[in-house]
């Protein structure tokens, strides 16, 4: 089977899964989306793409914009960053304050929001004007001009972001954020808020199956070190409260966010991006984890 | 370059590095082993063997034991196994007391002291003369019929294990150990006993890069189904609080104990068993990380 | 009105309450006790003695053994034991092992179960015979040579204290248990279950009301330093989770059991204990707790 | 002796001790206080006033405002109120963050920060014009007019605030506060530079000791019930983490600030305000901690 049977037939799988989930309710922008959305893109080294359902239609990344902050940051700053946030997964979400506080402010991962803030962070010390900056280095990613911030949901995170507030807060209370925590805030917000299709966001991952260099134009993102420490840390702390599980059933380095969306990545070979809003108890997509699943069943390409 | 040319050459490279950890103390028996050990061992699924060092040398394998007896319980118990205990990282070991409380008795995973304990439970009531059976199924994975317990180390960490026994009876006092406290406390430092060397440990794991089954002699150890969830476990759960540190340089699944050993394997190819019983901070062997990466930088054999 | 008037008028007013609490059930000799039972008793530093209703029946003093052996260990080691064990509340019970955690072994103050167990083993190392020396220390308060221990519910307590058991083994492998975990808990579960009346406890804690010396017959029981060290840490953690609910409503000094005892000490003037079997959600005697609010209330004397 | 008296030779006392405590150095106007400064003065219900050294100089009186809110809050809400605080004591520092996580945003007592910004919460509600109704409030249970802010103090705090704006935060995000976090923090900033001397302090605390009303001019402040609540509240958490050492050595319910203040009050009697800028370590004046320790010694009037 080619990589376009195997998704068309995974599409038609999933159909039942759709309804089960349930769709982020903290801010009105995500929580009209409707519940049958569904799409996934896979994009290849050799520059192939394969897609199906909605897999040009926009949505909002939420903490996959993680991968890309650190992404940029990784390539400037080098081991510095990890002395302000650390690199082992964090347990259960319950412990992120306690945790914060025992080692002093310093988070236990990127992808727990606390230490995705101090990415930020950095992000804004090391770019002068950061918003843009950033927005061009996803463009530059997915090799699509036209993604952008979507503002009315970065104002809904902003005015319901109390959690993330105070988080912020606390860091730097720590000496952990070296900007004004509204400044950290508003471009956290507007992260998270960027709108990508499953086509752009398979194809913006694409250099993490690369070594760091995007392999159809041949632009270098991020160093092969790099690189490995990303994946690395997909592999053990991408997917919330569920990466043993993901491991398991998907075995591929994964990042996941609120909106629904899931990007993988397969070393070598591909990367591939689900979006389905429905969502689990552990806060990602139900029917993506699924469709994840059937893909590296079906190809046989999990890593265990 | 063949296997047996790159452990050599990592062999030499390592040398300076022995004398850098620190050989766990809590016990006599592991505290009057020399720093200067080292053995490594490789064996393939073609039933090939190469080792170097000190690589026929006994050694305490302590948390390493948890992967076997994971692998007896979840041939027999199937999912009820995880209603007792997680699958999922734990975090810093701060939080190890606070998770179980939180959680109501239920450990994170079988990887860590209280999730083991609950494993260990289970094959107490799996099995009629469990120490025996236990030694049994090890030496049946190993292919050695004579690896033993260490009754001496076994009864001094009996002797000093109160933090396990805190543990235990916290387990019991939410009705999640069935046997009394001492029996499964005495099952669990016999376990930590077992004495294997490095063949012996990389043969005893190579069904774990073969599906369940053993690839030299065909018999079945584990299905196929739980031989993936133990690498996926190990890959989130195996190195204590250095699994992301571990996934980035070395990149395979694998499992450390405080003996100074670490075994991980490479699905479809090989199990590789390191030993140096110098620990670093984390409490893993501080030239046995080193050792690992080099091989799978050697071979270029890493996930990422 | 004289205190017979005022515990009379008492025992009237809350006999509705007597049906509303819930008897412990976690040990047999404790469940079948009949939730009606209600006694009260006040002994006078001018050596009357007041009481009613079932004042003369023996019930179990469970946690209120701790300020007995508080006395007998504050008595001779002195601010040596505040190396082991703090003199600050707690906070709520949640955090009981956490705070174990952190704070390194050391026990908040000496009524968690945590910090009663560092004085068990304190009474341990300065006694010969502890379980015959803690009993008469108990009767020499008393001035009753017939109060014994109940060995049915030292036996019960033993069988299902598997959580004291993981604290014992905690406080052990912190180096904060001198003697073994065994020995401790035997004594421990020992003094849990002394059966005294509530004639026999308020009698036994006038020498708290009386700078230490036993106010009939003269003898010392404590220094007045001590008397009053342990006064204030009634007042301050004597009551579990309510000790400010204790504080507002009755204002004086005073530690509960769950047994359904709880006694109570007016400096200068009275001892007064009250038992009813019925517990409140905090663990304390529901109609207990009122009936001593009743006792402040018509006597004016709260603190506050 | 009489009060005069007394507190004249607990400042010959204290001397040497000025020099041992740590002045608060978090912002500069209290980094610059000379830590010799000591005041007293006792107010007695009789309307006696009594000082000695700097009585008459202006302090920040911080955390001491929390007893202020309090009483204007609770003369209006009644047992609203403790549906969104506790009434316990909170246990050590660390355990706020997470005692807040797993007790879902409802702060253990009104005198830990947490619940402090729930009481200032309330005060808006409950206002038109709150920092200029609490300044009056304040100046009625002094009976001084010229009591004010000391913005300079409020502006310091809110630059430097950020563990404070993370509880608030995170008392947003449980829905725990209903008035804006900005608003929150500004009135809660305010209210902590509240200038005040010792003489105003006793003279403002003395409706504590006469059932909420002002003895002197007969004004009512509170109701009985009230003032009965605010005194078992300081007793039990009005000193941080030093409630229980408080207790035993002064035996008074009491309140303190990180500025270097100490009131407390004698019911029936009179109110005592001290300060000292030195803290121990703890965060409570140290020469002030022994001058109410000397002054119920010398009294003989502990309440144990």
């Amino acid at each position: 089977m080619n990589y376009q049977t195997i998704i068309d037939k995974i599409h038609l799988e999933i159909k039942p899964l759709l309804s089960q989930g349930k769709v982020a309710s903290y801010i009105p922008a995500l929580a009209r989306i409707s519940p049958e959305k569904f799409g996934m893109a896979v994009c290849t080294v050799r520059g192939e793409v394969f897609s199906c359902g909605d897999a040009e239609e926009l949505f909002s990344i939420q903490s996959i914009s993680k991968v890309f902050t650190l992404a940029m940051v990784m390539d400037r700053m080098g081991d510095a960053l990890w002395e302000r946030v650390g690199r082992e997964a964090s347990g259960n979400p319950f412990n992120s304050l306690v945790q914060l506080e025992v080692e002093n402010g310093r988070p236990r991962n990127p992808f727990i929001n606390a230490g995705a803030l101090v990415v930020t962070d950095c992000i804004i010390l090391e770019n002068h004007d950061t918003l843009n900056d950033l927005r061009n280095f996803v463009r530059k990613c997915a090799n699509n001009a036209g993604i952008d911030f979507d503002t009315e949901v970065a104002a809904s995170e902003k005015a319901t972001g109390h959690r993330n507030a105070a988080l912020a807060n606390f860091l730097k209370s720590y000496g952990n954020l070296a900007n004004e925590v509204e400044k950290v805030l508003d471009v956290y917000f507007h992260q998270c808020s960027l709108a990508l299709s499953c086509t752009d966001l398979a194809r913006a991952f694409l250099f993490l199956a690369h070594s760091g260099a995007d392999p159809v134009n041949g632009q270098i993102i991020c160093g092969p070190r790099q690189t490995k420490r990303i994946n690395s840390l997909m592999q053990t702390c991408g997917l919330y409260d569920e990466c043993g599980e993901f491991a398991y059933r998907v075995g591929l380095p994964g990042k996941s966010g609120v909106g629904g969306g899931i990007v993988a990545v397969m070393p070598g070979e591909l990367a591939i991006a689900v979006w389905s809003p429905g969502l689990n108890q552990a806060g990602n997509s139900l029917a993506g984890m699924k469709a994840l699943e059937l893909f590296t069943t079906y190809t046989k390409r999990s890593i265990f």
